[in-house]
């Protein structure tokens, strides 16, 4: 018996692939009427008050809004949650995350923290990947409930591993979708569609990606003195001459700029003739 | 009989693949040493003059540093080069491939213009891509030599195009690197070495390359409210809660500022429910 708390999109989700092989579930969501619409599911019971669901099994799952959502919920149930376990599916911050565990551990409730790389209709299909931190106990009691969602993978037992390598994958992501969308605006400019353009660009990140394991190994080394290292001193030259040309066509900068002051920087530093890997080293040391 | 003048890294690696099926060429280089070295490659011999080097031949490639070098060794030869054919493979800005074309028609020289998306091992290899712009009657009528470097692509008789299509490739891809290093920085703060990042950031990386074009196709048809756009209201929250983790860290969140920024602007311009692609207008009218 897996006990869910909010059935928004993402829990209605999670609860559907909870029950898919004859497991069964009790739900409880703010709106009623979303906890009773998954009553049809076979296996699905709904739940009128939070605490009836909490003290109706072990295990619960909750999936609200935002770390506040959470508290409101579980805040008023502490007593009975006190002995079970609490898996927390809600984006949150990985100090969010710290903090409701820290919360957890005060009142003998065994925490796990997810972070769901995934939008509902993948849940508990192949492509759904699924980051968890916190108790190890809970990952590996409950790895078969788990790998109903996605495929499962536990970073330690810092809680906020979870949520922070989730904000580090999208953190690339949107970088990437800022400069397709810069370099689409700049041959725009001389009447070239984004279609035609994302045909060569598309293809071109994806190889580029698979180059990125090299400034990994680069950076664990901590050599950015190594051979076939891309220089700073070069790689400012080849951003200033991109900068110019998207300023001459007149679409702006602002995106791209920032790197180019990073590089400039590292090389003010004296690290001009370093592998471009290092402006990692200048984002750890600017704050 | 193909001129090259210029037989650095890649002026040398042009010359070597353009010769490898029984052509052959005359070489010139501002530091002779270089050129001599080439003529033990079979075909090709060296001119100690430019002037002699353009005369022997109706092709000239160009492969220097930059523009300025460019017009340093052409214009001398101005009257010499009348009638014949310009190749110029060095790396421009769009407005300053336009200048060479505007400069040649002038003179009555034909040209076309390359933007290299390779390094020199590459040239001659699978997977070396070269855009063209410029003189479509050239790129034609040379097929058989272009070829003979790595993929060619025509982009049209604007020669700004291969130039503005090559830096608008390399602003996506250092946007993408960008990214990495900072979801990297970001991880690392936490203890996760960067190639267990890259592991998953990698293959994540390639398969968000892959809906690029859907993004792509929303800006050809300018219609940023249709079905399955990501809001700009939903990606501002993202955006939101990964600098808010990236801060926690410790990690300088300058990169990824401004894609918040670009965000909240067209939020502000009343377009929170339309789709994030329109980050685009943003980038077209901020200048
Ligand atoms: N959807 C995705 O693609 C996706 C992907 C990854 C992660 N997530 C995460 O999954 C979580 C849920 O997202 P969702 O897509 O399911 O959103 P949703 O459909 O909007 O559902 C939000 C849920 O939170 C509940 N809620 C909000 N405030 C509450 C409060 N103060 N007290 C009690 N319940 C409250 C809502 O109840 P009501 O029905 O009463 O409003 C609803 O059950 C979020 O943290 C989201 O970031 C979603
Ligand atoms: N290497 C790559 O991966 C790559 C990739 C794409 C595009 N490109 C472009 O290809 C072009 C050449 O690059 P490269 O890698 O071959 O560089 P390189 O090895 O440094 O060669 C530069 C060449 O330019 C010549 N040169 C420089 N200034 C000159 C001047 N004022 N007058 C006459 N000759 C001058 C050099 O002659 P000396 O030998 O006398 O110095 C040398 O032949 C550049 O525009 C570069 O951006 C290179």
């Amino acid at each position: 018996m897996t006990i869910f708390l909010g059935t928004g999109a993402m829990g209605a989700a999670l609860t559907i692939a909870a029950v898919r092989d004859g497991g069964s579930a009790v739900v409880w969501n703010r709106s009623p009427q979303r906890a009773h619409a998954l009553t049809r599911t076979p296996g699905v019971s709904a739940a009128e008050d939070p605490r009836d669901a909490v003290t109706a099994g072990d295990v619960i799952v909750t999936c609200l809004l935002d770390h506040a959502s959470v508290h409101e919920v579980l805040d008023p149930l502490v007593a009975d949650l006190a002995g079970r376990t609490v898996i927390n599916m809600t984006t949150t911050t990985p100090n969010q995350s710290r903090e409701l565990a820290a919360w957890a551990a005060a009142h003998d409730i065994a925490y796990l923290d997810g972070a769901i790389m995934a939008v509902p209709e993948m849940i508990g299909e192949p492509g759904s990947m699924i980051f968890y931190s916190g108790s190890p106990l809970v990952f590996g009691k409950h790895r078969k409930l788990l790998d109903r969602w996605g495929s499962s993978e536990f970073f330690g037992p810092d809680p906020g591993l979870a949520a922070l390598s989730d904000m580090a994958m999208l953190t690339g992501m949107y970088a990437m979708i800022g400069g397709f969308l810069h370099g689409t605006a700049m041959v725009g400019a001389a009447g070239v569609p984004a279609t035609a353009f994302a045909r060569r660009q598309g293809p071109f990140l994806a190889a580029m990606a698979g180059q990125l394991a090299g400034y990994a190994a680069t950076i664990d080394a901590a050599d950015y003195t190594g051979a076939g290292q891309q220089s700073l001193r070069f790689t400012e030259a080849a951003l200033s001459t991109l900068i110019e040309s998207s300023a001459d066509e007149g679409i702006s900068t602002e995106l791209i700029d920032p790197v180019r002051e990073l590089v400039r920087r590292q090389i003010a530093a004296g690290f001009g003739d370093h592998g471009t890997a290092r402006i990692l080293e200048e984002l750890r040391s600017s704050r």
